[in-house]
């Protein structure tokens, strides 16, 4: 069993505000990631696939058809975009960086093929990251 | 004569727009950064200050105070903001890395004391930055 | 279940010794990681809480307080001090990256709340790290 | 239980190639890495061992002589070579990070002691590396 | 003026060879970086261009455009290529770093119209790397 | 004329500490870098060699031989030290990055053949860093 990790980027701004609270809550819980107009970051995104390479190819999954996979389901949907406003699969989910990771293994658990999604990291900035196993 | 720098950090959103264009000439100049709805950077600002260090003190500009005016003057103004809306300073100005570099010169010139300021330099991401040096 | 991790940074200094030991035998385990006056690093902390984020919040852990909790009883102390000198906690601890994981893990588990600490990631030097997981 | 890491650095070319298949067949699996001249990689190799820092060293394995073992037994062979003509526990295995990974295992699984071997991670570039367990 | 960067990145393997001198020349000059099966990088090159931006724009130059260009002229020839062997503007030339950026800029100097060429920075490493300035 | 930089590594300690002033002084100044009993970094210098690469050889300088000088005359003498009493060349210099940077200038500048000392680039940490050109 091997352990393969494509990383992507993207830039996006987001908004975290529950809209079942108060203003006076969604300041005290969020603080300034509450700012009205938002705020953004240059996420990364690191996708494993676990498996074991084949002895004729070498390889658990081909890292341009991951990157491609990514690129296509998550990258280009939220890429340069606001996730509160403008990505579907994010509607009525507050934008966390845990709730992001969650939201995009559901999205690539059934698209990865040749190989088993083992965890998707999200970072949000260096000092803040999260990780999903789809535990 | 040593170069100093000071590196600090900020997340906010922005959107590229002109609003003297048509919607059609903002998405030619500038693509994706036009979404209307804003995206966003986890930007870095490295600001160099260059001088003599005195024997006695052996620096150019004491790094806390450095530290401290830059956090007072940009970052505690523009973190978590959204650029276009929320910070007084770029007001009619198009938030491209190019004109923020610029307006954060013209606020830290007169700030910086014990030293020259040199340069100011912006990451809005580790593949794309500018600098500027008052020149 | 997800989990979530908080970078924080400090620099220290320290000497790698053990008093029970004659000064050649501290020569020869140790090498120049022996050197009486000491030398120091940069350190990394990574802490990573384990949870399930809650509806509501979608946050296992609210960021500003976990980085709220390691600076005050982890970076407050050690930031800026010699580790065999200056940290009650690290009394009677030879400074290794690995006893300084599992000191700091002891005083970070009962102050975690809203989320089960993971583990603690300790960087001597983007060469050099250990982590330890509370087994 | 403690997880100590040294990472090493090598810098080499490979290029994929599959010899019991058609030209054809090797640039649709392999594409551009399929180049017969072959390219190359700054590779980043991570060596993880699990143990119990022994009171008197406080030290799971001395870093130095785990450095050592990596250099002499790893990189001293592959460092400034062509992976698929010049090394000779590669003869026969494609060189991707996957077959790499377990062959480094294979090679330092018998030379650690002080510790069980419990990770290797290889990066060929930031965005693609894989990690083998020996499972 | 105002200095604006795009960072890019290639894979490539090449020899340090001088057909003129004697096998043992080579060795002698140029060590390991000799080896006749070549050996190769992760590089990364980052172009920056000097200009004032114009007011409607903000912008020296459309960071997207500069990328196209640097991709086009550039990554597409060398990426996952030998540099010796399977490059056109490199034949005759030496692949050191040093003339590798000279034979960069002499390419992309005729090709940056909205600003000017300023400098060329080559990363054969994150310990080796290189600047041309056209002087 | 190109320029040519190799980066090094090492790891010290060291107080910042003027004799001629009060204790209270001293702390006023200069903070917790007071410290009596010292902290450390992870220090980086860059060096940077100016010249003409000659054709024969496509190189300003051998980055072998730099290395070597770096190490020989800087890193051997400063890693693993505490820097106010290990260090001979510091001797009487209080060791802030500013004067580190110019003591390493004085030793190397008269070392270096084959091109010109063009700067010495010292980072204390990733966000605090100085340049001296021997301006």
């Amino acid at each position: 069993m091997v352990y393969i990790t494509r990383k992507e980027h993207f830039s996006a701004s987001h908004r975290l505000y529950n809209p079942d609270w108060s203003d006076d809550k969604n300041w005290e819980v969020y603080g300034k990631c509450n700012n009205p107009n938002g705020h953004g970051h240059n996420y990364e995104i690191e996708v494993t696939v676990a498996g074991n390479p084949p002895k004729e190819t070498g390889m658990v999954i081909d890292l341009k058809k991951l990157s491609d996979i990514i690129n296509k389901e998550i990258i280009d949907v939220v890429d340069h975009k606001h996730l509160n406003c403008d990505v579907d699969f994010m509607t009525g989910v507050i934008p966390t960086a845990e709730n992001m990771a969650v939201e995009f293994w559901k999205i690539l658990e059934t698209k990865i093929t040749g190989g088993r999604l083992y965890s998707i990291k999200l970072y949000e900035s260096p000092n803040n990251f999260v990780e999903y196993r789809g535990e």
